[in-house]
């Protein structure tokens, strides 16, 4: 205790490193830098694999390496030792086990709030979206995400709702405040065709001075002249399996890096700097649907991501970058099997996501179709029996279409499995590049990034 | 790279803390102590929690907090900043998924091995095993561990065999090497009445100058003066949990953490130093049930026996101190329910593991009694239908117990789910405490450990 309280006098700079003896701990060393570090942060990209288990970072590395022959840029971050790691713990307000609404609020926030909430306490008190407090300091502001822009992780950086269901709301509730990129799906909380209130939502965006863009090359033109909203699905963007092998989602639809290397280029000569959240949304909902394609292919994809920030900081040189997730989804493993190399493999040759093979299916397909369809789309073939159980959640009353049973049969294939199709309690991995990284301590309650933020950035100190 | 090797040179040492500017990547830095502290270490001790997937060490920190209102040691070490951190790659030469014989033999020969193997390659060359090298170069050296002495763990550090399976083989392997203290289960491999050679590879330890103890208090009464065998059940040890509710077995039976102290206590004073394997061992077996109060339970003695090395090496200040898995396994997670907190809290009233509850259940139990025994040992109420189907494993042919059923019905209790009964191929959490610890990268490959520890100690400097 008294040696960290004489390092974070500054003293450690007057000192030679000599002053670090062998077995002195390595983490009290960083923390003698705190000093140097707080307010050096122009800019800050916050980027969230939304429901990212460690099975996920590690299934998606493998995948990398193995089709691609190089690392994950996130694994890489690791390997050539240009981040500081911690371990997270994700909990909300009222369970161990958060949603993403309480755990966006906890970093946008500062303060852990129950599930459900935006930055909402128990008490009925507010607490302050950090993006709101970045533009107030003069910063531009922004999200891209591959779900909805009104959805929990973006709006728990922007907003304040009692419930995080009020989507069609919180799109009205970004009006006012003149955020300068915001981009992903969510036509249905925009249209006044599909709003329940007929409102349109775009034209009053529109008059209070923002740019829109609908598809891609829309997007690509934007300058930065005027702030932007970019809406390019219905509800969330396609999965990237699907997008990969579908040259009209192509032309349509931007990716994550895309819509990440725009945003930073909107935004990065603002003279007051960014502070950007960048979300790979159906990493979660693919874990809650078990689809095991969806899942590791945005994971790759939110990885891209990741290389093209990571890429702008380091030539920026002034840019915090945080990496991690909100918490853990269904904990899947590549499990032990006689075959479980080449089982994995075959995720190369998959060309859609469980979600489109399912939405595929019609009740009157025969078993053969099925049968066919899943070996067209996936490489593997199942059995008659597998088929019909498949088909008969079509044949049924069931709405619901038949994710736990893809799933379970698709494990016998591909050696992976689930534990479950909800979030986890599980720590999770974090990673911070930059300038304000070694303010990060080795094992963070998710509410301390807010003022890590903050003092990465200086913002707090006036 | 040319900063790294300018690092190298050591010119570090020579410069002061402000050489690293704000931007600079907290790992680099740690790169350039590594002239300071190869060869500082006397003495190692190596922690294994076999199988430990993320879920397990986040729930056991979880269940600790709950329970006794502390962190667990492992968590703590985070805390209060004392350990260095890495993630590790724990795949064997033939598969990504690595049983534990590969992988105490990537630790211990420095060498990926197949599965199923112990430091013998793919071509039948051998890889010396570290316990063998820090004996040669004049340490004490031992393991300890709650499965049998001769199972993969500790074999992978001793001896040399193509077949973890040969374990009354691998008990006569450990006689010539004259190691300092080996201690866990096992009887069935050292005892006439049970090997199928009839030898009594116990009468040979001792012509061999060994002390034998197979009770708790003869274990204690066991000085320094000649090496050590221990061997306190037939084959493994009891799980935690059972032990903590049954006298008898505490009387009889050292826990792991008993184990360990007795064994730094035994070897500390040697001029040249010690190095100690410490393995968890039942908390793989518990994943490969999917036993949750024996995973936990046990993974909390695990911590015990992490609390005692660290209090040593806090005093000894020579003592080098890893903590690690050898891989997942299950993948367990307390999953999102919205009642999670106190399903998880009922887990704090289980008085035995399923794997006692199983073998409690006799084909003759009526579904009444199947449900009180249930009940009375770990305080929930299953359901008639539920009793049926755990019977029915007992009435037919299947000599199996229904550990995955058992499992399935519990998860509903506890809100703790598994994604499988294998290991997996999770990246997996390392921590490294003391000198020596700053050689160790923020990502590693689980044979970089085998040269870290030689490295270390300077033991391969000549």
């Amino acid at each position: 205790m008294i040696r960290r309280d004489f390092l974070r006098t500054g003293g450690l700079a007057l000192l030679g490193a000599s002053l670090t003896s062998a077995i002195e701990p390595t983490r009290n060393l960083l923390s003698g830098a705190e000093e140097k570090v707080a307010g050096t942060a122009k800019n800050v990209i916050f980027l969230v694999s939304d429901g990212m288990s460690n099975g996920t970072l590690t299934m998606a590395n493998l995948l990398s390496e193995r089709m691609y022959g190089r690392e994950s840029k996130w694994i890489s971050l690791y390997q050539e030792n240009k981040v500081v790691r911690a371990f997270m713990d994700t909990a909300s307000a009222n369970a161990m086990v958060t949603d993403s609404a309480a755990s966006s609020s906890a970093w946008g926030g500062g303060v852990r709030v129950n599930n459900g909430k935006l930055n909402v306490n128990a008490d009925g008190s507010y607490n302050t979206p950090i993006l709101q407090k970045f533009k107030n300091a003069g910063k531009k502001v922004g999200c891209v995400t591959t779900v909805p822009i009104t959805h929990a992780t973006p709006a728990g950086f922007c907003i304040t709702n009692n419930s995080r269901g009020e989507q069609s709301e919180i799109a009205l509730q970004y009006l006012p405040l003149r955020f300068d990129v915001m981009m992903g799906g969510g036509d249905k909380y925009f249209n006044p065709s599909k709003r329940s209130d007929k409102q349109d939502v775009y034209e009053e965006f529109e008059k209070a001075g923002y740019q829109l863009a609908k598809t891609k090359a829309q997007m690509l033109e934007l300058d930065h002249k005027k702030p932007i909203l970019g809406v390019f699905d219905e509800d969330a963007l396609p999965f990237s399996v699907d997008y990969a092998h579908d040259k009209n989602l192509r032309n349509q639809v931007p990716t994550l890096a895309e819509m990440t290397v725009k945003a930073i280029d909107l935004m990065k000569d603002h003279t007051d700097g960014f502070v950007l959240q960048v979300e790979g949304g159906k990493v979660d909902w693919a874990a809650h649907s078990n689809d095991t394609p969806g899942l590791l292919f945005d994971q790759l994809a939110f990885d891209l991501a990741v290389e093209k920030a990571i890429e702008f900081a380091e030539k920026d040189q002034n840019t915090l970058v945080i990496i991690t997730t909100d918490h853990g989804n269904g904990n899947p493993g590549l499990f032990g099997d006689h075959n479980s190399n080449q089982k994995f493999d075959l995720l190369q040759k998959f060309k859609h996501s469980n979600d489109w093979v399912l939405n595929a299916i019609k009740p009157n397909f025969s078993h053969a179709s099925v049968i066919e369809l899943i070996n067209n789309a996936q490489g593997y073939t199942i059995s008659n029996e597998q088929a019909k159980g498949l088909l008969t959640h079509y044949t049924t009353s069931d709405t619901k279409l038949p994710f736990e049973l893809l799933g379970k049969i698709q494990a016998d294939y591909t050696s992976i499995g689930w534990g479950s199709m909800e979030h986890s309690a599980d720590y999770v991995e974090l990673a911070a590049y930059g300038p304000g990284s070694t303010l990060m301590k080795p094992f963070v309650r998710n509410t301390e990034l807010h003022n890590l933020m903050l003092n990465a950035t200086g913002v707090n100190t006036h």
